[in-house]
């Protein structure tokens, strides 16, 4: 049995965006009523990423949790703020006539703003962390530790942004 | 057709613990009966992961192998050890006062020592190198070249632990 | 149900090899004629890695997408190249010992050039990029938005190589 619910996160600001989802995942595996199987979440944005983690209790005013900031201090080290044009390659002479040339270019480059494609950086982050994460499913429940949970993260520090998340239970 | 075998691990020592679980993978694979499918290898704790790597003949004295030496030597340089309190945000005043309110909060903080939460490091490696792998099953076996293993590496330094790993394996 | 398909990669040059591999994968779900499920893509080998990504349409001259020079660029800072024997503790002296037992030993170590197994570098990336990754399959279709692709990465440099690819999908 495949059950498939496609979930929108509406995540703001010109920030790294962190959700937790757990909750969702598991309403989505308590409607599909499959006792024994798998849970895949999945990101189809190729900069946002779905990881398990810790939730720490403690958060900045933003609502950054502890580990959520300290994850991205560590990636920052290898993968830092595309805030330079000369800090990646990518987007490259090339990459910018192709966005202007799609129907919804303005989506991407807002007034012509060729900086709204700085994102380098988060393409790196969730190619690193991973688009997607596969948990147990038994007796109709996420099969995790009690201090675990689910995190979808939106690398992309642009803009704000709606965006949509797979999840995928399948089993008996 | 879904089988879910939970098999647990005694890892043991103050450092970044690695157990290759490969031939368990191999025996719930042959005890499932499933012929073609899939076998997803789950870590449900936050500091703990599950990766496909080779098997490297030579080893420290404490049996860490070179290839792990060198995996742990590279997350190192952007995660550094978790030794000091000032090295990550995390744990924070709220998450010092969450786990003393747990019912086995004597199993989290022993003789209250407040340093047996400091495996900050361990959540943030365990983040980058993923909680679970998914692998191939065909006739009956783990579809895997001849020098791959599976490995689950607790990255909690702080002190021994007993490890849960699931085993989920569907198909035909 | 179940579709199990293997790919073959011709991957030439003594650098990292990447390969959009994202048609292979969409004809396999077409041929599968699977309509709802999961794709899960997988590297059997220890020094390759499946992720998702954007495409970026300028390339180097050897056909590195600028994307994938910048990822690799990141790796770098962490998992140097391996173009020197103490740059990793792999391989050891059982290691090399271990190879050169093995039947195909020549096709690890042509001409007995011990330089061959230096590959360190390829087995740690690939360990932090992971060797398979999951996408959702809806309507007998990659679920994926319209700038999503993958890409398998040989992140071994010591030779050109034939790389196996699996593309198990399964659902209803």
């Amino acid at each position: 049995m495949v059950k498939i619910k496609t979930i929108e996160l509406n995540l703001k600001g010109k920030r790294v965006k962190f959700a937790d989802i757990t909750n969702m995942v598991k309403d989505a595996i308590k409607e599909s009523k499959i006792k024994d199987g798998i849970c895949v979440v999945i990101s189809p944005h190729t900069t946002c990423s779905v990881y398990f983690e810790e939730y720490s209790h403690d958060k900045f005013e933003d609502g950054t949790e502890y580990l959520q900031y300290d994850l991205n201090s560590s990636l920052k080290k290898i993968v830092p703020d595309h805030d330079d044009s000369e800090r990646y390659n990518y987007p490259g002479k090339a990459h910018y006539e192709a966005v202007e040339s799609w129907p919804n270019a303005s989506e991407y480059l807002p007034n012509g703003d060729k900086t709204a494609l700085w994102n380098g950086d988060a393409h790196i982050k969730s190619t690193i962390i991973g688009s997607s994460e596969t948990f147990a499913v038994e007796n109709n429940e996420l099969s995790i530790g009690k201090t675990g949970y689910i995190y979808f993260v939106d690398f992309d520090k642009t803009r704000s942004r709606i965006r949509k998340c797979k999840i995928v239970i399948i089993g008996d």
